[in-house]
């Protein structure tokens, strides 16, 4: 078995890591380590796991621990993996890492959205963006992983596609978007409150969300990105506009995109948010609206699933060389 | 006290309706006419007005018992009131009408948007579109009023003093929003389910919902309208984009158009659907992203509130020269 | 207009009391206490409240400035009122306090279930209880009203007419009872986290939530409490179950003891906590099960109703000789 | 592979089944029967799983489609397996049936709870009743298993081995229960519109639910039932008690009942419905009340998973000679 380390195992991406490393065929957890909560059992953070850990505490960080690890699965706040980043690469053992510190290719665009200059630009370029349907051959020969955002995951499979294709415009793109409330974390706060969440909608971070840049990057073109948050634990729905350029199929050019995908459907009905709930799956469809000349494409995933987690692990698994599919499920847990 | 009649009182609509006049000063109930639950009581239909309404019944169709009446508010599915339209209108008693049959001033955009013929394009021009922050003095000194849909509630707030500034192009307008559950009525279906909206988001009505129509015409612009699902009972948000003509402070226009108003706010925060709940308050906000040269302007409301049965309330109000706030809240239930 | 001072304004408890007085005919708020946020505008602790209160800020406690005013209602945390017990009731202004310091008649029992010595057992005694379908002339004699808690109001109402009819046992009660989460206050934490509650169903505090104390004193028997935090901001449902002591009809008992009763209702349908939502209306029903030897008695309010807020006022309003449900509605905001 | 025929494809416990199927080693859908549905392909009916069954199509009833199937699973409403049942015997297929109808052992208890005669008694006693936990034994040597409700798995694992044990009295037990909404079907009706669950909680059967014959036949005691409906879309918590027969440790005799058992998992922490979303799992605590001399057991599962599909394929692995455990979880999708 594949000793995985974890890093960031007591936040909400941790837990599912280790729930997909449970039914996972070649992977086993080696260590997880839970900063806010080492020496606690994984049971009492995760008390859905404690039937598959009994046993398990979360350990404190040390580098120490991942020698005899052969995959490193970092969820960590933005920022740590680069203070991290020499103790983490050192032992050169197959890394994924979900933190935005090395998703984008230019140091000068991480600092323009994250309001703080990157520690660690010498790494930006040896890492490869972690979205296998786009980027598969890379992430199969690379040994360090930069797994995406949730929001750009879902815009990102909704909008490149139709670039490539020069079916829209490259510029004047709007993402609006809606999450659950777990990509926010699990920090408590007056946001993630219950009786604040619970039958509300609202939108957040207004013109200057920092998935922005990662939209652009991805999809190549310009993004006017507006996330909302609503009343449910997982799922993000991205819904895309763009101008056509022209006459144009959308969910021909989607169909075609993603023939053969194992965990992308792109059909007629619009997704819904709850169909990919604790799976790896995404949900697409599209439209052109004639009338004011403007292509819409819509997105679904689980934002811990494709969105986070499943996606580290669909990552891992084409590193190490296993079945794209291992551990994964292409099926939400549904109603 | 005014005796009001109340068309489609066993809906979510109409039950609002009996709720505010319970408490409005100087309407109260007439006959409640609730077609599928004629002969049953107001408690078994509306068990949360128990108290106030112990030995009402709800009443079959019957022209007749509007004698006595001072004022009828329809809440009947779309096409009813077309049909009804003689019977209605004859006794000339003030007339608030919450279906949409008779609030485009256009035949032509009705059929083309409602896939039927209009049966009474003659009585179009004889309806006043209530929504009293544009139109007030018209439906002061109206006797029929077409009270808005929700959405168009919603958009039309953000949008059209931003449309009539000339702050913005009039094409190429987007509309996302988000609504409760309660927007598609109290009829059970698949789609209406627990199960179907609980933690789920997703879109519906993908380029050609009706209610696109109402917004060009309140707004003045081209509009793109996706209307989305969201798991609540109550509520809508629209998030509406547009080009913006040149430097621009849709925060200060808006600010500038409601001043004054007692049922709309505007603030930096973008707004939650949560603070309007059970109320006939709006709250909006508004950005200039120069980045992209987009301004996003945003509308909060209940759908029952002031996207129903609060803003007939506050139309009837005006054509009965009563406060126009008698009987409303300006404040959400909240949390 | 009487003048109300109000503790605690920054909470739940203390948005809904804003909201309740906003509408109230006789009441207005003259300061507004909010230790937490003491400077900030009501606006930004309460955005729902924006329209009413657009200027108003929240105090620092300064107990000079309960000179002009005419009622104090605090909605504190346990103990607080206690402390604060010599500045509160100088002044000889009629008090309603939410806080559990003085709704026990006895030391003992607070000290056995808080697990602490009361600081000011001499005041016990100058407290009444307010429950006003039980204790109305009371209330309207007292100036220092003890409101109850959400739990013991719910529970009360559906068993102390049983008990007092001896229908029941006075032994053996069982209370198991689910509230929203806004009963657990607006402090963020793992418990009150958005994706803890969601789709969530759990019991707490089991066997010794201090409520019990509450309720075996206004129903005048034993009690095994089990409090459940369900997925719903607000609302409490108790589902109650004693040995009956014979043949009895708890459904007439009850409908006898609450006859004339403004907020409470008594139906053969089981209630639902929705019913009341925003309200101070409960809502009971009852049943005996001959197979058994059970007595089933049911009760839902609001918990920031009926259960708090709600209940504050309509003490207040008896102890100023105001209509008894001035400012107050009995009809829930559904759905 | 093992080749199933599915009845009551179309529902919800139809569609968990086809999940847990599609991840499980040794099973495969060999035809999916969908009455209501027949004709219409799995994606249309479970979108959640279309990239699982991208061709699959519902089968109208035909009894000749058995031949080739090696199990029968069935998740239809209650009286059809009665109508059904020689031809769903005739092939002596291994047969798991969800239904009400041969779970009792007594046709007059399930005419006395079920308000109709039973019309195939003669097969009654050919039944084992599918709760491996208590029954692995004969499941593994029947041919015909009838797996228990939800409601009954919940209490049954809380009850039974206190009894067993001599902890608690036999008579005079409450079962105290929430359930998610799944477990009323996927028919659309008043009861579960969205807006009619969602923030609510309410009690409903009375006295009477169907349910109590199954948990008295279980636990051997005497029950009183009350089922709630609470605003999720899974999961069942019971909240049982029971009159201590003496000194007693609940805690401890659910520990060495369940030690072992690979879904069930005992401990201190309450246990919360959304630990078992989407899994087999169950979660058990006790506690013994000296005070009121009482004992509380409380079992939460998925009433799709261990309450239904699960248990039915956990039942089916052990008739089959697999491992009990194949295709199923024993961890929750958290949050």
């Amino acid at each position: 078995m594949i000793r995985a380390a974890i890093l960031g195992a007591s936040g909400y991406v941790g837990g599912e890591l280790m729930r997909l490393i449970a039914g996972h065929p070649a992977i086993e957890v080696g260590v997880a380590f839970g900063a806010s909560n080492a020496g606690q059992k994984v049971t009492a953070v995760h008390p859905h796991l404690a039937i598959a850990y009994p046993g398990a505490a979360l350990a404190a960080w040390d580098p120490g621990l991942l020698n005899g690890c052969d995959l490193i699965l970092a969820a960590l706040p933005h920022g740590e993996t680069q203070r991290l980043a020499d103790q983490l690469l050192a032992p050169g053992i197959p890394f994924v890492d979900l933190g935005a510190d090395f998703r984008l290719n230019s140091a000068a665009e991480f600092e323009r959205w994250y309001g703080e200059p990157h520690s660690r630009p010498d790494l930006l370029e040896t890492f490869t963006y972690g979205l296998p349907e786009f980027f598969r051959d890379e992430i199969s020969h690379s040994k360090r992983v930069a797994a995406p955002g949730c929001y750009p995951t879902a815009a990102s499979l909704a909008l490149r596609p139709l670039v490539e294709a020069g079916g829209i415009d490259r510029q004047g793109i709007i993402v609006d978007a809606a999450s659950g409330v777990s990509g926010a974390g699990r920090a408590a706060s007056a946001a993630t409150h219950f009786c604040a969440v619970d039958g509300n909608y609202r939108a957040y971070g207004l013109i200057n969300h920092r998935h922005t840049a990662e939209m652009e990057m991805v999809s190549g073109a310009s993004v006017l990105f507006t996330p909302h948050l609503m009343a449910a634990s997982r799922g993000i729905l991205a819904t895309c506009y763009a101008r056509a350029t022209g006459p144009c199929d959308p969910l021909a050019i989607l169909r075609e995109a993603y023939a053969g995908e194992k965990f992308v459907h792109v059909g007629e009905t619009p997704p819904e948010t709850k169909w990919a709930t604790g799976s790896n799956a995404a949900f697409l469809t599209a439209r052109h609206d004639e009338r004011t000349g403007t292509v819409l494409a819509l997105a679904a995933i689980d934002n811990l699933g494709k969105g986070a987690a499943g996606q580290m692990i669909q990552c891992a698994n084409l590193m190490l060389g296993l079945d794209e599919g291992a551990g994964l499920s292409n099926m939400g847990v549904y109603p």
